[in-house]
């Protein structure tokens, strides 16, 4: 089964103590479908300027994604540069030029109407909705948001979430929008606004979530380089829906493949942050990952039978 | 095999957003030799105050915990005051008052100079090298410290660590002790200081340990109700040792009797932080322990052969 994107595609000029990156290609959609490639067939629906040219384009066609949805318009691309701290846990934006993407509407190109598994990244709840109209069901919605929506825009966002099966959010998003301090609490919360799984990224820290069984969480690897940060949340993204689209299988996903697809999330995110921007997502093979997953696997695991 | 632990009793005063008590019995032998007796004979060593009466050593006795070791000496009983935000991560000391604890010395009696294991809880340094000099050396030894012996007596905590096999320490700590941001590398470091193992305690994400095969981490378990996180880290330790003293058999100690050690700890300190002071240890069960046990296997576990 395929997986369909929906969001940004940009370049990010990074800094953090280990080294800087100028421009490179980046944004939400990026990471998402380089991270997903690696299990399935990906299309990605955004815009970008005329300055993103085919060595650009590159980057992802290299991977087999498809962009014929990614729409080349008048203007220059979003461009975003940030810096972060010693720790890596928090970030500061220098710059952010919307550029086209100020006006980005979504429209999904004919070949892309029944898409298997959609997955709607962090942008305008209105424009997510749209994406939702235009779409034959899919199998599975997911949909990351962020602090921004959630103060700005509660009520479009809450209008997406009823159309959405996984909500994919930081932690501190999650208490956020539930209003809700306790995070079993606010999955609660959140899990009746629609979404029927909640996942919740924690950095670090790893991932939890919430769903009709009972709660799963898992730490993040243990790296011993960690350079950048950007897009491991999206990297996770893609390689939790990646995973899900080759590997659930018919009928409805159970729980056993959601949690190995978690797992299989949090083994991309730790590519991407070992390198900068996306270049630890380049050049992996299935060897790599399913070698890592191992060691994933091995990290958490006590009381074996 | 029997636990010694030598460290703090007190009494703490504790507001949370969720309640608050008065004087009530704490201290971090406490929270340890509470949630140990679960699984093992406990003795602790400690001093008290004139104020400390039967009704107080009731409290331990109760689990079966030794006190012979416990002095009761003129003056009052350490006591502690502190009060925690919404989000029960950071909290604030509104007052300590040493009192006994002030020139405790720790004298080990006759009866507990050949412990199984040993852990030396948070105390000043020289203090915890005076108790390694009493005692015949343990089968085990694990230790505690915090930031205000890291950077005001660090020549005496590298005498100490030099004579431990398990460091038992918080997240922030672990890093300082190190000087590296890494946790990895941080790991590195400290092992290279004597500790054949590292356990870091990450509050409401987990724990991790690092040895000499490959690394271990755990998330925390799910609660939907947190009320006082006081003594969680003791109540951790507590149980990793008890479960270690009880289960571990002969020779050294494996690397899955300690993840499972691991895990129990975890388990320890989340009946802690679902109550007031140590009111969550008092009345457990084995069955209960060994029921959220299995909870939290199932939290954790992916991809089962």
């Amino acid at each position: 089964m395929s997986v369909l994107v929906v969001g940004s595609v940009a370049f990010d000029s990074i800094e953090t103590p280990f080294g800087s990156r100028q421009d490179v290609v980046g944004g939400a959609a990026t990471y998402f479908a380089l991270a997903a490639s690696c299990f399935t067939k990906v299309h990605v629906v955004g815009a970008v300027g005329e300055d993103f040219g085919p060595a650009h384009m590159q980057v992802l066609q290299r991977r087999g994604i498809d962009l014929s949805g990614l729409e080349r318009v008048k203007g220059k691309t979003f461009r975003w540069a940030g810096r972060y701290s010693y720790d890596l846990n928090s970030r500061e934006t220098l710059d952010t030029q919307l550029g086209v993407f100020e006006k980005f509407n979504p429209r999904i190109p004919e070949s892309c109407l029944a898409p298997d598994l959609l997955f709607l990244g962090n942008i305008d709840p209105d424009l997510q909705w749209s994406v939702l109209q235009q779409v034959k069901r899919p199998r599975l919605v997911g949909c990351d948001t962020m602090n921004f929506w959630i103060e700005g825009k509660l009520a479009s966002l809450k209008r997406t979430l009823s159309g959405v099966d996984t909500l994919v959010i930081n932690d501190s998003e999650a208490r956020e929008l539930a209003g809700e301090a306790n995070l079993v609490k606010a999955a609660a919360l959140i899990r009746a606004m629609g979404p029927k799984i909640l996942i919740v990224k924690r950095g670090e820290f790893g991932a939890a979530a919430f769903g009709s069984g009972a709660p799963f969480a898992v730490p993040a690897l243990l790296l011993d380089t960690v350079n950048d940060p950007t897009g491991a949340g999206d990297s996770f993204a893609g390689g939790m829906m990646g995973y899900l689209a080759a590997h659930a299988g018919e009928g409805s996903i159970g729980e056993s493949a959601l949690r190995r697809a978690i797992a299989m999330g949090s083994v991309m995110a730790s590519f991407t942050v070992q390198s900068f921007g996306v270049e630890g997502l380049l050049d992996l093979t299935r060897e790599r990952i399913d070698q890592r997953y191992e060691e994933f696997r091995r990290l958490s695991h006590f009381h074996e039978a």
